[in-house]
């Protein structure tokens, strides 16, 4: 079979590119290894930028989106048991909107089926050939069966552990790593959050993050070992070891409950350079993770389609492959950004095994920094909300 | 005999304290190890924020500092051969004055000297006694006689290595401290600089700075080993060195010539606390070090003897020791701020043996930041040209 575009993988960058492109009458086929309920079973976090949510708009998915999506015009950090807050809305003009990553790829699963785009599931054995030619070609097996699609490009949306970036041969990609030596152990429950606002809490037994999903389902993380297992934790010493870690208000406030998931997630930095071989182009965490402090994993995702988007858009309606030819420079140059403030904003909150009394103090001093200086809050604000496109 | 305030150390913190105090009829005596020459003959930063140049109004020696220090509106950062221009007067409303330290202090040695009041040269063993009692004492020997002056209050200035810190009990003080792995070979000659503005250069070969005292003394830095020995360096290897770690056209402009001085600074981050014990007060270097990216060093120290003398004031004129109780709080809330900035901006240029290829990224991407984004840059303005005290 023949298309325009061959998205590999059925995550929320894949199914946002097709719904893009589908809208603008290019032919795409996304390629998802699991089954739909398997994907949308998957917990993410979800603070979208305007950036997506304008996306989301341009897609024609974004009707539950803002009618369900909380609106969110600052956040609070905690340190030493006091929060103060940082306004996001006075700071940049633009607040970010609170929407569950399971949520945003169900409504591009559903815009997907009703406009009869194709998505084939649980397919295995996928392969990209000749990426580096003009007539680029993925097989696959579903069902036993062979499949062959003939296609003009290859959007690789298959995440870290996917084949695609694997597909570009070792000698013309350079990769960039940092590893953390700590975990998120992160609980979801069906209670109403501690706060209208996230909590992002520095405190001298690690970082906390109080988060939300809706008015009754409420996401937390406490920083953990790397060694710990979730079955280590039951709900109660996980309760009271969030209560420890944020101010004395909040923790009287924090109503508990059973925990619905319970999983602990490593944090990595990663990035490949380039994000495009040939005809292949990396999307999302393909090409470039960030651990998840400040939430910026699934917007950097979506930038990366817009470049793409946009370039494949210029291609097939104005004949001009400027967009598809600077598609590499241009998502990467947003990817460092969002990579730094990742990084930095991580390094912030959390403890260290190896900070010495003056790591920690300069630590404080950054968060007192942040705190007291508005040009700080500001530079803060505009990474937070998303770094224009 | 008997003063007011005792002050050990004759350097700039110590003197121009007296000075202020002076000015209120408040007695000092100024106890100083070295000769006059000595002092004035150490090479030492110069770029001075406005709160030290409103200190040295204040005092009434900012005449000649006025008319013969230089007015920077901005700085010059330089990465990957190329630079850009942040303009602390359009950022900040204020600019910083380019005054060499040795300059300072000699105007302070000539005002004291104009004043007649007293100043103890050559002084050794000295030792303060009793500072946490309600009557302290320093004693000094000189030409081999043994002198007393009992007083109120003791202002310890007398720097990094002096006896002031190490008066007081290691149960009543806690040190911070990071060494860095590197050190700065720093080269004084009597050539026209390259820039009228300092350049901060960040580059594959490690950092360089080309700063000047005056049109025709330029001081210029490259980041060295800390086992490098200035004789190690001939003249002509530095100057190509430099020309290595600066801009293309900046190289070329570069005028050189015979070194005047040539010396090796390591680079030190190091705060104690408190910067109070009884009536012992720590000023500048004898209660913190900063590395000197940002010249941070003496304008740290001024903004102590602001405090210090506010309170000293406040004593004397009203009774109220409210100041005095609360120096060292204040000194150190700004110390801190200072220390984080230096600290940062250290890390900012400096090339690291243990950085890894991410770390690299993140330093490229956070001057990225600086260089793009209009927030970041004013914090950095508010940042280097003296935080409000």
């Amino acid at each position: 079979m023949r298309t325009q575009v061959a998205i590999i993988g059925g995550g929320p960058s894949g199914l946002l590119l097709g719904q893009l492109l589908h809208h603008r009458g290019i032919d795409a086929i996304v390629l998802e290894r699991k089954t739909r309920d398997y994907v949308l079973g998957r917990i993410r976090a979800g603070v979208l930028e305007t950036g997506l949510v304008r996306l989301m708009e341009e897609a024609g998915v974004a009707d539950r989106l803002h009618r369900e999506g909380i609106v969110h015009d600052g956040t609070q950090i905690a340190v030493s048991g006091e929060m103060f807050h940082i306004d996001f809305k006075r700071l940049t003009g633009t607040p970010v909107i609170v929407y569950g990553q399971t949520e945003l790829t169900h409504d591009l699963y559903d815009a997907r089926e009703a406009a009869g785009a194709r998505t084939e599931f649980e397919v295995d054995h996928v392969a990209i050939h000749d990426a580096d030619s003009d007539r680029p070609c993925v097989t696959y097996q579903q069902n036993g069966q062979e499949h062959r699609i003939d296609c003009d490009f290859v959007a690789g949306c298959d995440g870290f552990h996917g084949i695609s970036r694997q597909s570009i041969p070792l000698t013309a990609r350079r990769e960039y790593e940092k590893t953390y030596p700590f975990g998120w152990l992160g609980v979801l429950s069906r209670t109403p959050p501690v706060h209208h606002e996230l909590i992002y809490a520095n405190s001298e037994r690690g970082f906390a993050l109080c988060s939300m999903r809706n008015e009754n389902l409420s996401r937390y993380y406490v920083q953990c070992a790397l060694s710990d297992h979730p079955e280590d934790w039951t709900d109660a010493a996980f309760w009271q070891e969030l209560k420890r870690r944020i101010p004395a208000d909040m923790a009287e406030q924090l109503v508990t409950g059973p925990s619905i998931e319970k999983s602990i997630a490593p944090l990595r930095s990663f990035v490949t350079e380039p994000m495009r071989w040939g005809r292949l182009f990396l999307c999302g965490d393909a090409a470039h993770i960030v651990p998840p402090t400040g939430a910026k994993g699934l917007n950097t995702a979506a930038s990366d389609v817009h470049y793409l988007y946009n370039g494949l858009r210029q291609f097939y309606e104005e004949g001009d492959s400027e967009g598809i030819d600077r598609y590499s420079e241009r998502a990467l140059l947003r990817v460092w950004k969002a990579e730094r403030f990742s990084w930095w904003f991580s390094g912030l909150l959390h403890r260290y095994p190896d900070q010495s009394r003056f790591d920690l103090k300069m630590q404080q001093a950054d968060i007192a920094f942040l705190r007291d200086n508005e040009a700080q809050q500001r530079a803060f604000a505009e990474n937070y909300v998303g770094l224009p496109y």
